[in-house]
């Protein structure tokens, strides 16, 4: 099954997203990151991928994580919006899970309507403002993203920007 | 016509998107906002209130603004979801226009779904991270709210929160 998250400038949530879905025994074991060009984003991409590698990938072996390039750096006019649910629409399958926390608010409600529409379950993950000004602070110091193997000191640093109080909550009217 | 809008720790966007409708010929006169109890959103609040006055209110005397109060200061459960749901579905009517921009994804999604279900229209209003930095940084330092009459310098300050290039959007599928 198929967890497809949008991205914005915080890597947070999605990883949370996941954890949570496999502790309640939801066989994820793809993961998929919609985003756009927008460097802050790729920045946070680059964050994501290290934190998989080293606090997931670990413990979940069975588990992939790929990326869907958006064609643009922001969504500025309706048309980014239509192309953006002709490049999403095809990824996302009954069953599978949605994350609309992360990016724009015009790409969420996209996400959102393209999964109710294939009946895909529609999820967020909300951690506290404290982690995530917490965990925006750690980026602004940076780290050098892990491209090969995962030192003791890459794990502390990306693991701990995870949170453990983060609830996630499906959307389903 | 009435413009529903979600409301976070930022003031911005909600009276960028009423002035775009108006500067389009879209008669809204009825400005609805839906915000927790959550003190940084009461405060983002308080200079909404004095922003509608001292930049809005003069132009566009025929426009009230009013407010609809979530009865908690955070979504936290499926709960929070369907309680929101009941309180803002009444206000929401076919026509209207419902601005998605603020607060937490889990509210502008289920009032996206709401605006869809009554064939409302939803809209989004996107500012440039630099205008929405500087806003933050503004609040932070902080200025007195209007509660009366409206000073030149309040008029400076409260102006200067209103982003010129801001564009809106119609999330249209």
């Amino acid at each position: 099954m198929k967890l497809v998250a949008s991205l914005g400038t915080s890597p947070g949530g999605i990883l949370e997203t996941f954890e949570y879905l496999r502790g309640r025994g939801i066989e994820v074991n793809d993961i998929v990151i919609v985003k756009t060009k927008d460097s802050a984003v790729s920045k946070a991409y680059d964050y994501l991928l290290s934190m998989f590698s080293c606090c997931v990938k670990l413990r979940y072996n069975d588990v992939m994580m790929g990326a869907i390039d958006l064609p643009f750096s922001d969504i500025t006019t309706s048309d980014d919006l239509n192309e953006l649910m002709k490049i999403v629409s095809p990824a996302i399958n009954q069953g599978d899970y949605v994350d609309i926390t992360g990016g724009r608010k015009a790409i969420s409600m996209v996400m959102g309507l393209i999964a109710m529409k294939r009946k895909a379950h529609v999820v967020t993950t909300i951690v506290s403002q404290s982690k995530y000004n917490e965990v925006q602070e750690k980026l602004r110091k940076g780290h050098q993203p892990v491209t090969q193997n995962c030192s003791p000191s890459d794990k502390e640093f990306f693991c701990s920007l995870l949170s453990s109080d983060a609830v996630t909550i499906e959307i389903n009217l």
